[in-house]
């Protein structure tokens, strides 16, 4: 679990106190991953506290995070500074987070980011890393992944490693967010209660996160009736159940789906999720039918017929790397979930989308 | 906040899993404190894994802890060891939590546990500890204070070194707590909720929390139609969520008195705060009102008059320990708090006790 937490709204603001003492050494900087949306926004920048040899990197979050990209930052990180860094420290959404989080792993555990996706196969501590979310739902601010696209597939590093030691939560940060993508991510974090609520590896500790995240979500989404500001807190907070029930448990059909049109397509996993859980009403039928009226009320339009013009080749690549989510079929159908999920009803399940 | 946490029903099991790397070398043992009441209860201790010079201290938590139980703990172990302990193994109420978390700050700070009274006095982090709650409510097992009875004052141990590095929910640990204990142990939850939500500090964090909580108070205090394994399981939960919701926030009025009250009469803090929450219908008049309901429905009878007899003396000390406890007073009424809050008003109240 994240070790330290601090909530409010402007905390953002006390990151120079709470980063000074984790300060190694003067050759040993803090690196800053700034999602570029931030550029020139000094609103925010202004309160990135440098010293010394620190750096910002802007980083595009347009495409999911990719184990190249894991590789890339952290040869960029090693060649320019002169001694191990004191810390990562994430600032943007769920790439972002995810990007902090596994260049403070391979900062310290040799070889490539590929390696190292799947279950507890990290061996050293990561560097002290920081995240500090500018948009809320992917609960990646919480979790023990890092879910990045590799050569052969999508899947997370998930290890006791991966938590951030320290997260900022300040929803004041989370403002300018567009609405579509408010919305694609706010349903990253319902999707996530449903699928953990509805999974066999569901428990009271899972259940208790799960509830009220869903509770949160339904007030959000479909009461509608909270000041700007109080939606702000309120979703930040959701994310965090959200994702404190599926780091307990687990994740289910709507992420294993899109994990794999996210392969194939390129398509991010906040709206990837939404495009998917939207033609699930088999699984998850209360769920669907509440997504369905969210959906309305917020008169979001969803992209159609994506799968439409894809060769049978990258249907079976799209399959292969969903099925691949054995974790996720059983927690969703249970230990038998080979007899229900065929590649063929993939294939049928996709083709609609 | 506690780094990390297992849960499950015999989640006890992996003790010797989970600790195992942490042991520094053969001559720095684990030091379990075992509530006393599982002496001879080999279902329990059978499972404590003892290797070298592993020692296991049972400890009656009749009385609540006091600071010079701590130094002597301290200086027994000091004393029979032969290097500083791997870590620190409370097993056990909210007394064996906090006096784990002070044992544990206290082998590696210097002074007596008095002079750490109060809030971030600690310099040094802490020996590895781990908690492990047999009875759910305290929420001693998720907090950041250990609460003590000192020659002065009683009051906690607040610090960021307080938490516990490792913490095991094992609901089936709470199966033979006796109805009266579960009850008024339960009933420290439910208060936690109440002041949580009620007070002046409240923020989005702690609301969600405390919410949670409450409504599992509910389900198990007033609905009642859960099977034993689900009450204990969200019992359990229902005690770290509402300590999350204080962690970030603070408690109240009944907290503050019931603390008067245990320093002059010794009066355990789960009954104790059910004794003053019993009259605070005007401060908390919707929380009272429920409180009445668990309360009948499980035939709870509360002792009366414990105050009758006291000289004016301990009156002054029960008010002025209470008086002195300033943020929770803040918290539960605002910063014009002393207006409302006098020693008269206050003796008033406790004379109803």
């Amino acid at each position: 679990m994240v070790s330290r937490v601090v909530f409010g709204r402007g905390s953002f603001n006390q990151l120079d106190e709470i980063i000074s003492p984790k300060r190694l050494n003067v050759n040993a900087p803090f690196i800053f991953l700034v999602d570029d949306v931030f550029k020139g926004n000094s609103w925010l920048t202004s309160r990135i506290p440098l010293a010394y040899g620190d750096k910002v990197l802007y980083i595009s979050a347009n495409e999911e995070p990719k184990t190249s990209q894991v590789d890339a930052l952290v040869e960029e990180i090693i060649l320019t500074t002169k001694e191990r860094p004191s810390g990562i420290i994430g600032i943007g959404g769920g790439t972002i987070m995810d990007l902090a989080k596994a260049v403070s792993i391979m900062l310290t555990n040799d070889g490539e980011s590929k390696d190292y996706q799947g279950w507890d196969l990290v061996k050293n501590p990561a560097i002290y890393h920081v995240g500090i979310p500018t948009i809320s739902g992917t609960g990646a601010e919480v979790s023990r992944t890092t879910v990045l696209t590799g050569p052969d597939k999508k899947l997370g590093i998930n290890s006791d490693h991966t938590p951030f030691d320290q997260v900022i939560l300040d929803p004041e940060l989370t403002k300018d967010v567009p609405k579509a993508q408010w919305f694609y991510t706010g349903m990253d974090c319902y999707i996530h209660c449903i699928e953990s609520l509805n999974g066999t590896f569901l428990n009271a500790f899972s259940q208790s996160y799960g509830e009220k995240a869903f509770q949160l979500c339904k007030e959000l989404f479909l009461d509608n009736n909270l000041t700007a500001e109080e939606a702000q807190d309120k979703l930040m907070m959701a994310s965090w159940h959200g994702g404190m029930s599926i780091a307990y448990s687990q994740v289910g059909v709507a992420h294993a789906m899109s994990y794999g049109l996210s392969y194939v397509l390129g398509t991010k996993h906040g709206i990837g999720n939404c495009i998917v859980f939207d033609h699930l009403e088999e699984f998850y039928p209360e769920g669907v039918k509440l997504f369905k009226q969210m959906k309305s009320k917020h008169n979001i339009e969803l992209p159609q017929n994506l799968c439409a013009d894809l060769s049978d080749e990258e249907f079976d690549t799209m399959i292969q790397v969903a099925l691949n989510l054995e974790p996720l079929w059983e927690n969703a159908i249970g230990k038998n979930w080979k007899k229900v999920i065929t590649p063929e009803k993939l294939k049928e399940l996709y083709q609609n989308m």
